[in-house]
């Protein structure tokens, strides 16, 4: 019988809570530890890609003879070397759809459909010759119309990118090819009715660009296609489960063919869950019967990974005189890039999370364009969507002459609360809290410095949320005869993981952090493990770690039986990392026991697999102090506070930095990120030159409030931390703007250039 | 609710028996397999050792100073840079004498024990560096004299090798130190009054020499000592969880801060169960700040690894007329080399195990002599106590003329029957079975090929034993979507470990063994396994992993009630990878049911940790044809039959592989091998030019009958396969050379020298 206190009715937790030095720590901070780009293998040769210089052209012909007899060159490949997705694809029912469009996505067939698009690839001796290896193959492309504009792309008459592409209209296929890949909807009491009992009513237009997720380690990947036909890959990757089962599917092998090595990852943010040069570099290998490493350059990157969408969306907001708002509708458009598949539908979904309004319908729809294919990015959907409602929301405060977080806690959503999506809230939320949290904050309470007349004051605040999704992990751990526990899981570490799951399988197991040590382990190693993302590797994996902590301490519990020599039914406690037996004095630490395993059956192991169905929704209330310099038109963050419901942090300074690196990444959204392209849809700022992202000097200290309300049903209380808080920095920057200048702004970003203009038209 | 088969209730198998291909095949055939000096890093440095050319000398001095300065240097360590054992170890409880002497074995503190013995090691940014900086380490020797004979060594005015070593006289610490570590007798019935009954007694002292174990891979270690504390070691080892405990404790520091990283492995045969380089490598690697890589010459492998005891034995053996044996005594000492610790006490064990004899008095000494400290060798123990036991048994059948195998029927020990250490035969064994199997076998039924002026012919026959070894096994598992299982287990694959594992894995699922994917995986990343060696691997990773088997078949069962929605008290039955439902026509395959895992709550995962209680006792009998050429000494094997109780035959081409490796290095310990020192304790033959092992062209085709008496308590009736085959050719030789010649060779190797010096004195 194990005996355990269930944590949620813990007041303190030992270990949860505390801030110890991440296992990683020493190998990232000397240079040793192995990111994508430091594999290498010996007879390693190195991959490069010719990639598209046309947005959108007809591949007629690629001559890749002169490349193949250049000396040094092992292998040269077209999409001709990968399985065509349109003759047979392993059976992997509705995805089949994805996966032809990850396949095209990956290497182009008939047409290159942006800038960047691969078209071909190379193995050779040297990066260099390599180079010269792309430069002597000749495609001929017929060049056609792109198309970039999203307003643009939904006409009837706009060029198809895909002429088999059929609108998903509300569920049903429309019989007129388009670039519109999906209309959806919301739908939620009466619209019309609700409108018509506003007393005042915002109605708006709200852009957005593609920008990047910048991650600082580019897309790095080695493949070796074995002659067993074992495809070995070591990626830089949020998923090593998605890579092996993609790769698989693209290169038309069993899964158990694959196997996945995660490296150490420089960031992700979601741009690192889809393959990119894993199939070719497998494909190479194959060819070339060599290990074949691929890296990516920082253009290749802008170019060719998967940014997130522009994006328009029109808010309207209807409310009566003291606050109530009664009906809103919006409409989404998306930037799917080059193949469908934006987040647009999570995007309508939060945008109006945080408030409880009868009336709603919110349209969404994803739309393909001569760009590349996006990919998540933190919180995807939301941010773009949420920068809309929460600008509106502003404006409408500002029109009923109310404090911002007052109409917004008038407003607020609670337990029973549905969402748009009808789901209802069915455990405690945060978002009056924060908003509380805000209101309470020396921050709020500050007043603003005075403007000048070059140097225009703002302050604004806006929210965001996040839904988080908790999918499936897998764990394994070991008992060592000196009571330390390895613990072996699957979740690359980005945010750290390793110390969140050792924190949370310590204080399950009542033992010191110091004694549990995480390892991530390839495909091949542990269970089956979803993406590092989605705000879900600290939530899920806690629950894998509680549930493989109780196989451990059931079993703990039978060893002490058999030492004490006792019967099954006698009651052996569990607790705080003593176990008990029910005699006077009768006890064994965690350390003493693990000493005898031995001498009791050997060693103990554990394991856990979980897909837990609820999730930890999760709410930020951000308040921002900038400045204008309306000579410049550049804007300086003064103050930036953020309050978020963490549930519960199980280690505080990671949850600060998600936050602090959220809300740096949203404001570089908000004031300077953005893709240029010139009218054939060339890219113009392809690199981290003329792609403008904040750096630590453009911003203070992110201070941060850390709410905990718990998510009951996790053991810990945990929900998920990194998503939400890139969400609120777009409105809050935008509203403290509108303040500071007294214009809204509703196109993203409001860079130098779109002040000046502004005020000076 | 599982309902299995039992296996041994089955009369066939579907994967076990069959004789599929290797997982680890391509790897190693291709070159692609990582052994230990593979291993590379980023920054890695060379380490190499400084041996004593002395075989006994005391320590005065090291002078390491110029040796430091020589650019390129990056460390320099003595005895004095690992932790003195004698100055507080970690508290190992009865162990630490052993930990003692391995921390001295593994560098020499203030005596040098024998030719080889490490004093100093260096790590520089070359081998050639390395190698000039020992040229520039001073040592101060005060040489003593050599103790190198066994029964030079047991002498009262011996030269001691260590001052405190007192010998464990049969349990008692005598109060004078000696260079007997240990006498322990066996002792069962009246040996005496057994003796008096005797009508035929055989009476002779036999003697074998060091040898070693000429694996073809030498040692060869990597470690990184991170600066969190951190050790990692990349090692070729049969052991790495002892490997990581030793070097925990010889380094003073918690087993949790070592992990090591077993690499493929080229040959062990026992000899790669110590830590030898691993140590030092991790304090130059301290000491440097760099990871470090050493490998041993074969010089220092033959001087400095672990051989096998030189032994000096005395049998006498009392039968009546008809066969019936009534009584042995035996005498046995070993050389320990330079640390207590042979395998003596395993020999007396072994050596007339096959037997059922009244009364016994088997006394074993365990004898530190100037030569390296041994280790284990395949059966470590029995072959030169069984070279002994059956060639005075082979005398007794002349003597008594009986046919050899008749004598040993008459006298086979049978279920109940006690050995000398009075444990019983608990189960069926196979002693009979491989005598009956010799007895009808062509080679036994076959004539001799007729003797010439010179070349003269004979056929000589033995018996072999070996206990077997279950010790710990741990290992996990995930069934992935396609219905193929991931198995991580944590033995070195020496003789196929990954495919009999696989293959028992796969058969307890009922599912095609190419379904299963091994892997061997490092400390961290499984539980706690034992080495490979003992003849366990197959053994108890086979119960391991049917233990494995059965928790994941539970889980699917839970799994497909979900999806049929069944109540728990629903009979669902698990049978040959498919799972059955009540219902008519209610079932899924083990891939139909895979397929739909992540649909009823994840994915499945599997452990188990196992320490079983019973083994299953082997035992051959071999028969060899020969030819002596009385001109030359030469003797050439013409045919060679080894049949052996395997239990059951996993895979039956290892077995067969694992029989003639262990009869070629039995054949050349008989004939050839042997570690000639000179008189000041210095190795004359240190490589394999002058140590002379037996190739595939000394030798025929060695025929291996398989008998397969199950061992019931395992799940398949798996006994252990690779011990055995080393003990008869001893004996089996030694009884064929002196049929041909008519002379009785005591003392091994009977090599072209010994046969030219006894034929013409």
């Amino acid at each position: 019988m194990v005996t355990t206190t269930r944590p949620s009715e813990k007041t303190t937790h030992k270990v949860i809570g505390t801030r110890p030095i991440r296992p990683d720590g020493v190998d990232k901070v000397t240079g040793r530890a192995i990111y994508g780009a430091d594999v290498t293998l010996p007879g390693l040769l190195i991959g490069k890609v010719l990639r598209s210089p046309f947005a959108h052209a007809r591949i007629r012909n690629i001559d890749t003879g002169a490349a193949e007899r250049l000396p040094g060159v092992r292998a040269v490949i077209t999409a001709a070397d990968l399985p065509d997705p349109d003759k047979g694809m392993a059976d992997v029912g509705e995805a089949s759809a994805t996966y032809r469009d990850l396949s095209h996505n990956v290497m182009a067939r008939d047409k290159a459909l942006y800038q960047g698009h691969a078209v071909a690839a190379v193995a050779a001796e040297s990066a260099s010759i390599a180079e010269q290896a792309l430069a002597l193959i000749t495609v001929d492309y017929e060049p056609l119309p792109p198309v970039l504009d999203l307003v643009e792309a939904m006409k009837d008459d706009a060029p198809l990118l895909h002429e088999d592409l059929r609108t998903n209209e509300l569920g049903t296929l429309s019989d007129k090819p388009s670039n519109i890949a999906a209309h959806a909807r919301f739908l939620k009491g009466d619209p019309a009715a609700g409108f018509a009992e506003a007393d005042v009513i915002v109605e708006r237009t709200y852009t957005t660009t593609m920008v990047h997720q910048g991650y600082i380690e580019p897309h790095a990947s080695t493949a070796y296609w074995n002659a067993d036909g074992k495809i070995t890959i070591w990626t830089t990757t949020q998923a090593p489960f998605a890579i092996r089962d993609n790769v698989a599917v693209l290169l038309n092998v069993p899964v158990s063919r694959v196997k996945v090595i995660p490296t150490e990852i420089g960031g992700g943010f979601g741009g690192k869950l889809p393959p990119y040069v894993e199939p070719l570099a497998a494909v190479l290998s194959r060819k070339s019967g060599a290990p074949v490493k691929m890296t990516m350059s920082r253009t290749e990157e802008l170019q060719a990974s998967g940014p997130t969408s522009g994006s328009r969306t029109h808010v309207k907001i209807g409310a009566k005189r003291d606050g109530t708002i009664v009906a809103v509708e919006a409409s989404l458009a998306y930037e799917a890039g080059a193949f469908p598949g934006s987040s647009v539908r999570f995007g309508s979904l939060c945008m109006f999370a945080p408030y409880d309004i009868p009336n709603m319908q919110l349209d969404s729809y994803d739309v393909v364009v001569n760009k590349p294919k996006v990919a998540a990015y933190r919180a995807p959907g939301s941010p773009a969507a949420m920068f809309a409602s929460e600008s509106a929301l502003d404006e409408l405060a500002e029109r009923l002459g109310m404090d911002p977080i007052e109409l917004r806690l008038k407003n607020s959503a609670k337990v029973g609360t549905r969402m748009a999506n009808n789901i209802p809230f069915q455990h405690p939320v945060g978002n009056v809290k924060v908003l509380e949290a805000i209101r309470e904050s020396d921050h709020w309470r500050s007043p603003l410095p005075e403007s000048t007349e070059t140097r225009k004051i703002g302050r604004g605040l806006a929210m965001g949320f996040w839904p988080n999704a908790p999918l499936k992990s897998s764990c394994f751990a070991t008992v060592n005869p000196d009571g330390s526990v390895t613990l072996v899981e699957g979740n690359p570490d980005i945010g750290g993981t390793r110390a969140s799951l050792a924190m949370q399988l310590a204080e399950t197991l009542g033992i010191p952090y110091e004694k549990v040590i995480p390892q991530v382990a390839d495909t091949e190693t542990v269970g089956y493990n979803d993406a590092t993302g989605g705000s879900r590797t600290t939530f899920t994996g806690g629950i894998a770690v509680y549930e493989l902590g109780q196989d451990i301490k059931q079993q703990l519990i039978e060893r002490a039986r058999i030492l004490w020599q006792l019967n099954p039914e006698d009651a052996i406690v569990y607790e705080d990392g003593t176990i008990r037996g029910p005699k006077e004095g009768q006890q064994l630490s965690f350390d003493q026991l693990a000493a005898q395993l031995f001498k009791t059956g050997g060693p103990v192991v554990g394991r856990a697999s979980v897909s837990p169905k609820h999730v930890g929704f999760a709410f930020g209330c951000h308040v921002v102090d900038l400045a204008v310099d309306i000579e410049t038109g550049k804007v300086e963050i003064l103050r930036y506070t953020a309050a978020q419901d963490v549930g519960k942090a199980v280690h505080p300074s990671y949850v600060e930095g998600q936050i602090q690196g959220g809300v740096a990444q949203g404001i570089g959204w908000a004031l300077n990120e953005e893709y240029v392209y010139d009218e054939q849809g060339r890219l113009v700022n392809a690199s981290f030159l003329d792609y403008r992202m904040p750096t630590s000097l453009d911003l203070p200290m992110i201070e941060t409030i850390l709410v905990e309300e718990p998510h009951p049903p996790h053991p810990f209380g945990v929900r998920g931390v990194g998503e939400v808080p890139i969400v609120p920095p777009l409105a809050a920057v935008a509203n403290a703007i509108s303040h500071a200048l007294g214009h809204r702004f509703t196109d993203l970003p409001i860079s130098p250039r779109r002040i000046i203009e502004t005020l000076y038209p």
